[in-house]
């Protein structure tokens, strides 16, 4: 899902660049002798390459930003001179968003609150149209100016910066999602049927990480801590 | 204009294939396992290889329809495998609008109203919920089915496939399309202020191919043919 | 050798694709306004990326299918939109294998039988003049339909399909398989050389999972399995 | 058909370089830690541009030689650091075929002889098992050791080097070649059939430049000089 | 020489922004999380086409302004995303210079003096320890502040600017432009020695517009106007 | 580090190829009709890798020696047909090196001396005025010829071969490597502020690993080896 949310950002903030939905009504690549959007990703996992990605077929000027240099240099490698690749500081990102055309939050953690790396200082100071499309959302948001909207009333504009913010981001292109979640999904729900939740869980680490409640109580320790509450160790959970 | 309008159908056309809009929920490019959608481009003019180009940038399945094979030729140089390039001949156009995702209608004649290649019967077999853009309806579109929309409000479903028939694409990305204008115009401007309009129409072959109408008569050829009208060569028309 | 079949499987095809040996006539990149060929490879492994990557550099359509949804990924990302990753379901192999102009079986399990993944009843629905190049056939096979052939006599036709089958494909290319032989053998053959063979597989546990037989007892799991007899532990059987 | 025997050039080489047809047993592209083979192509016009962009995609070292520095420019710009261009003379096609593998034939003179920049003393020096594709042969070839031969028995071995000289090398992919053909003559058959050979050849330059006898008079210049009979003006022929 | 001037021109400004030269001490294609230099190229021709294309290949942010939007359409299809066409005005020009690390002057008109679109002003404003490499230092240099130097003493600083503006750039890699203008020349020469200069620039038109000075008078418009003297037709003068 | 040297490698070494360097005077890629150089990078690590890809973008024919073939795959899945991978052989090395314009020596062992894998015999063998540029100087260099430079003086002449062996070659873009170096340290610096040395390398097994001194005790192992004496394991030394 975080592959199709990332590939859907940069369509949305393509359309929602246009005059029509208040944006500045640039193309994200220019044309002849027109320069391109900038395009700003805050964040380097798969949302955010995944973007970056389409930013670039899109022939926008595309800036990732990351704290994890391993993954910056996977990026570098994988996008070549088409990519600039920022080391993420408070100042870096403030740089680069008041310059930007076009900000992709893509900050996840898994379970967990995504940080509030975007303030609201900064939105003020961006440019009159630009556009910020937030797909942390669906985790609290990435801009201290972000909250949550749908697919029928998309974005809003705050402080003259066009707000794309739509939770469940993948549902606009359901068909393609559905069967990227099958595909995910098929080894698990034949290891479920063929061998009910227990053992399924018990011979599966990768399932296991996804198991965020078990009678009653929380297993996943991300989920745990954003709700402040204690979190079980799920092979003790099941193993109970 | 014509490369703002083909990267601009794209944009358009990605939207347009979200649930929201009708479309049937597919993203251009797809994500890992699951296949993309297939574009077909009828017409490999500028707006036409400009629409191939952020369709492919998309990552989509991108084939080119042209009847002018060096045309073709070129296209396939610049792309090479990303594309492909069919020969353009009624059959192959319904084999491919009728397995298509995303039909861009990019059959622009200079002046003249653009051919009906995309029939009504083709329209009707097309998939439901798949997507024509209709780049060429500032002349009457290439699909039979075409009538003009506007910014405000882009798209209407006919036989169950959702028409994007903006008049003036260019106009959504207002401020791109301003630099791109005052690029192309600049030097015929400068020239008619320098010179007076009799001696740089008389000087430069280009612009005086642009002059549509002189003292009321019409000077260019595709614009009286098209209202059923005699043309005065434009040569003699300033001369006079 | 996986690499070198791989690429070998491609020239393999495209060859048998001419007339003369019984192939529908299909040049693998078509030619401007002509359609490619439709490649079809079925398992994502060392084998399948190196078959699916001379397709793509000669211009074909090329979709690979495999279950592992992190390699496929991988493919995505190495050759972006030149290719579609598909994830493996019965339905899904039997979609593209009928539709294809050239299938390759890449589908190899270290040591054991491949899986049949293509049905005779596939087989029998494919297009005439169609090729199967299967590179699985080394370890039986993974279309009902192939039975090994030789360099020799490399081809035969069932079911309208040319079926191309050579086990060791890898000997076509002898100078070039000899050298990457080389290159993969030296620094074990250096330490079984410097150490013995005791210490030589004590010490490096890439080479002790090659060993296959070990005083007349078989020491590696999928080898014994195929056979239907126990395996010995290769750490066990070395140390004995 | 320049396209297609360019195109497969390139796959009678790789062929042609197994040892089962007598070649040193080398893939085109190498594999990891083992070089690739060495295309050389004399003549980049259409065909040798295709045989160029085919070996490329195979991973080959390429190299294109011709004497005309504008269309190597071209081919530089198209293909960038994939392929080294070589400005003709004696000595720089002797160093280049001398250290080939592969051996690309690819000098077309419209209607004209072949001439045989490749001698007899070059092909002496040539590596043992190394390939020469004549795609000149229905010109009589560019090499002195070209002749003729059949799509049943394709090469022959000469000074230990394998010549590839099929005669109307596109009819190995009929079904592309017929497509191809179709797309580049249906124009002149429309026009033919519309209007008769008369007006139609007084029409269209293109056509006219086609004409090669007319009333038992030859009217194409090279074909003329190359049986050195007086070519009369086709545009005088068809006025008569 | 055009095309060796504007590769070396790279080099040259990569060394130049070295610190032992005066640089502020980047590299050209910055690393991973650090963010690359941006090279403006002013002026689109064979220099700065070849400048703008080793500049991409060192993974610069690279701009390309120039006042021909044909030639920017041109940079655009071949470069794509890698490169951002500018057209051309002054306050572009401005922009961009006063932005950059590296400013590539390579505006050529052929045989007169070059404009000086960067003016002492702009250059005041340009980053402490930027470059500017003038190609056009030949026909005067296109920045107000250039004046030639030599291979030995290549580079001076003003306005802490360094300027590297070589007479004769090529010959520094003069085995390579040797090569180049051998190949260029060489038909030139054989037409001469064959038939005469009479003979050989009164057929071929290229020759003749090459034709600098014939018995005592100028016969190149270009260089007569840069002197401020007559020129006599070239066609006539070679006819006396 | 390792990144800067190996892409200021490059930026030295076609620098040094100019004549006024002593060099014979190539440009790396070529031009249209004249052979680019052949650039050897011996070692495929972070160095040998980034040397590779900016050789590869300025169109030099590039080649990549190492002995680990996964290393070598990755290479080739990077650069695809751009890059020649060879597994090392002493053959290998000295074919490879006696053919080049530019050797790169990029062999580096983490904390020990440089193997002397280019012999002075292999120097001697080299053509005039081709290049060594000696990236593993810093640890007494791969080849025999090299010793140590400065960047006021950052060139040797030896065997008519230029030697580039600056100790601290990312000194030269210091800008570039200041905030790469700030990047790499800052989450350490961070870990040693907040917590004290102890604590941070208890917590953090990298920062360990980089430990080489502790109490006047050697406790890196690369070090301890190269200066023969004893090392004392790390994790006991901050645990005493």
């Amino acid at each position: 899902m975080s592959e199709v949310a990332g590939r859907m950002a940069i369509q949305a903030g393509a359309h929602s660049l246009e005059m029509e939905q208040g944006g500045c009504g640039m193309l994200l690549g220019g044309v002849t002798g027109v320069a391109p959007a900038r395009v700003v990703v805050v964040g380097g996992g798969v949302s955010g390459v995944n973007a970056a990605r389409m930013a670039i077929g899109l022939e926008a000027e595309v800036t990732v930003i990351d704290r994890n240099l391993e993954r910056l240099a996977e990026i570098e490698q994988q996008f070549g001179a088409a990519v600039t690749t920022i080391f993420s500081t408070r100042a870096a990102v403030e740089d680069y968003v008041l310059d930007a055309d076009l900000v992709i939050g893509a900050v996840l953690v898994p379970g967990g609150a995504a940080p509030k790396l975007i303030t609201e200082e900064m939105v003020r100071g961006m440019k009159r149209g630009s556009v910020i499309v937030d797909i942390s959302i669906d985790q609290g948001g990435c801009a201290e100016t972000s909250r949550p909207t749908t697919h029928a009333a998309p974005t809003y504009i705050l402080h003259e910066v066009v707000h794309y913010c739509v939770a469940n981001m993948p549902g606009a292109v359901a068909r393609t999602s559905t069967f990227a979640l099958n595909n995910a999904t098929l080894p698990f729900i034949l290891a479920l049927a063929d061998k009910g939740p227990g053992r399924a869980l018990a011979d599966d680490p990768h399932l296991l990480a996804g198991l965020n409640v078990h009678r009653g109580r929380i297993t996943h320790r991300a989920v745990a801590e954003a709700l402040s509450v204690p979190a079980q160790d799920p092979r003790l959970a099941i193993g109970g």
